[in-house]
């Protein structure tokens, strides 16, 4: 089975918000084992409409279509794809409650207009919106279907949950399993290690690269969902060989997700103090539920003042080896983990720019420590200067990726301190 | 001039990837006056490919095509877009010794498939890519035009800026002006508010609204840039005479930047006491560059210990108000306040969920408290439960809209108490 999406909006024409329903749609369908053959983009009341729909349907099995939908009169969207399908509209009065009653809720009334939204297929069949007003439709003629859905992702990506992915899936005659290792590293090195294994048939494999980190999706399809399961952990298992402990976890959202689970398998709390991140690495770890149970204490100590007052880091040494160094970040790391009373805690410093830095420590140079009971791990940074959140963002991606290693005793990157030298400003093993 | 964009790459059609440069392109043609009649994602190598261009090509006066110029031998994008073009393609050498020297700076040596990216036009041009290998290229038949630029945004976009649309906007026999006003709040009433002015013709204004926040993109073409913007600063006031001080900047990446800005402008510091938001407030603060002249202390205060320890929040106010209460997010920031020194400061405690809340504390809820001198002001919000991380964004994002109209001393929402009586935990004010 082949398709295409086909987006409505005259605000994606005109820029003004980003096509994020194509990229969700393309993911799923590639997923279910069916090719997109092309993304288009239209205008909300386009000049031969009719002329581009029977096109694409020529080409494709699959028509998905988003937005369009909406109550104005010169919304003809609907109607045109209708008539493409053979099919007509008709006022539902069931609809018609159910859109009433969702304006009812929102505390306002519909209008005229929106009349227009509970009209659906005579032959094709409506599909319910439960999180918003214009329902979905979807239209068959012989094997050639197309599903319309609204334009908002909100209420685009529920229905297609709810509705039409579990159709589409239930019409193959088969199960498709996918899992996403995810894999610390955002290098092409990493595309290039794994290329040979992602020209494979079933299970297919697919990988994406983005600030420090990549994903390698990993898609069977089985007579069984089990039978699914076993082949993708069978094929994760050649990518594991390949790229070792830099693939950290499997189905998760991101890193601050399994550095919170390993926190709390191990009964460990967390505690934060940052100066050139400025709070993200908190903001990443309390993003996942629960991190209250490993997470309590965070320090944004953006000035010197700030270092000393609340982390007791020490003038002298930040005058003696300044304040973007291995030992202003090593008293930070260890300075929170006394102040927090947590087992392990993460400091960091550096220059995010864009403005600052000289030959010794240009913009993009971080100092990050990891303290633990006894020793204080701490190593040095050097990011292209990409901008400063860029900058930010791999940083605080280094630091969790340094505390997973230190959760799990693995082998830890940069010096080794003794907590006891670190805290008595002796620096003579660096 | 009307044009269509078309996005090659597999990429993009697997879902691998969102096509954020179909977005910037139809901005960007947009703000140029070129009306964007379509965009479309097709494959690497596509079959039909120059159907499907003469097509686009019989409609629109430019095709803007990204992707397609890279190195593998099917890639055949440039030479089918040439012939379409009536043009061929020619080894270029001093393009060959570009790319060679640019994989020279990397460290690495081409192969002999780069050499295909320094084929460029024989009638057309090539156009200079300072940033990567593939140089772009511009074809022109009569009136028909057609340019074609690498896949990779930061590429892109630097080609684009520097060479594309100064000679598209050169091409034009007058200047277009564009400003940008932000608005806080993203409710649809502001758009049905501001709905008449956006159907002006010149300047055109546009909205676009996210996560408690819309932008009116205001563009006016003029015989000069100084008579645009005259144009579009009358055409501004239209705008803030209906939303009045909702319009809280012009011209500036976010709300983060503006504070900073009246922050530094009045002398005045400000900390961040954070339970729910976790960082996001001090992370959405040090994203702007030079934010260390006015902010130097966060505190991310999760646990209660955390609250008592460094904000001196009375346990017992904890215990007899809850720790998502209004006494609460007053004495953390007024805590904030006196440990830090800052002028002034912010205080946040509610629920982001998923789970915990009841009916009197449904997730959603935040108390929100700014210190002053004298004053602390807080005020309760009631987030719908949109999920986790909207709920912490959307509170961050009220945070910032209330520390800047206490910085700008414009009417402050919520309750006023005194700072001595919330150190005394005297709250019968509220």
């Amino acid at each position: 089975m082949n398709a295409e999406i086909i987006s409505v909006g005259t605000e994606l024409l005109l820029g003004n918000i980003v096509n994020t329903n194509a990229q969700f749609l393309s993911r799923e369908l590639a997923s279910l084992g069916i090719s997109v053959l092309r993304q288009s983009t239209i205008g909300d009341n386009p000049a031969r409409l009719a002329d581009w729909v029977n096109e694409a349907k020529s080409r494709a099995d699959l028509l998905v279509f988003t937005g369009g939908l909406g109550p104005t009169a010169d919304d003809l969207t609907k109607e045109t794809v209708a008539a493409c399908y053979g099919d007509t509209l008709a006022f539902d009065e069931t609809e018609w409650a159910r859109i009433e009653g969702y304006f009812a809720r929102m505390g306002r009334t519909p209008t005229a207009n929106n009349r227009k939204q509970a009209m659906v297929p005579v032959h094709g069949e409506k599909i319910i919106n439960a999180h918003g007003t214009a329902p979905g439709v979807w239209f068959r003629e012989g094997e050639k279907q197309a599903v319309l859905m609204p334009g908002v992702p909100r209420e685009m990506t529920a229905m297609w949950l709810e509705s039409v992915r579990p159709r589409l899936a239930g019409a193959q005659d088969s199960a498709l399993v996918s899992t996403t290792l995810r894999i610390v590293g955002g290098e092409s090195s990493i595309e290039a290690a794994v290329a040979p294994l992602l020209e494979n048939e079933n299970p297919t494999a697919a990988i994406y690269c983005k600030t420090g980190e990549c994903e390698i999706r990993i898609t069977a399809r089985a007579q069984s969902e089990a039978a699914g399961r076993a082949m993708n952990e069978a094929y994760a298992e050649k990518f594991r060989a390949i790229l070792g402990d830099a693939v950290y976890d499997a189905d998760v959202p991101g890193a601050a997700w399994t550095l919170i689970r390993l926190l709390k398998e191990r009964h460990l709390t967390v505690a934060t103090a940052e100066s050139c991140t400025g709070g993200l690495i908190a903001a990443q770890l309390t993003e996942v539920p629960g991190a209250s149970e490993v997470f309590g204490f965070g320090y944004v100590t953006y000035w010197e003042t700030a270092k000393t007052k609340l982390l007791g880091v020490d003038a002298s040494v930040i005058e003696a080896y300044d304040v973007v160094s291995a030992p202003v970040a090593a008293q930070m790391a260890l300075g929170a983990k006394l102040a927090s009373g947590a087992d392990i805690a993460v400091g960091i410093t550096g220059l995010a720019g864009p403005d600052g830095g000289d030959a010794a420590r240009p913009v993009g140079t971080v100092y990050l420590a990891v303290a633990m009971e006894k020793t204080v791990w701490v190593q040095r940074l050097s990011f292209a200067n990409t901008g400063r959140q860029e900058i930010r963002l791999r940083a605080a991606r280094a630091a969790l990726e340094m505390l997973r290693r230190a959760v799990l005793g693995l082998a830890m990157p940069g010096s080794a301190l003794g907590a006891a030298q670190v805290k008595k400003a002796d620096f003579t093993a660096l």
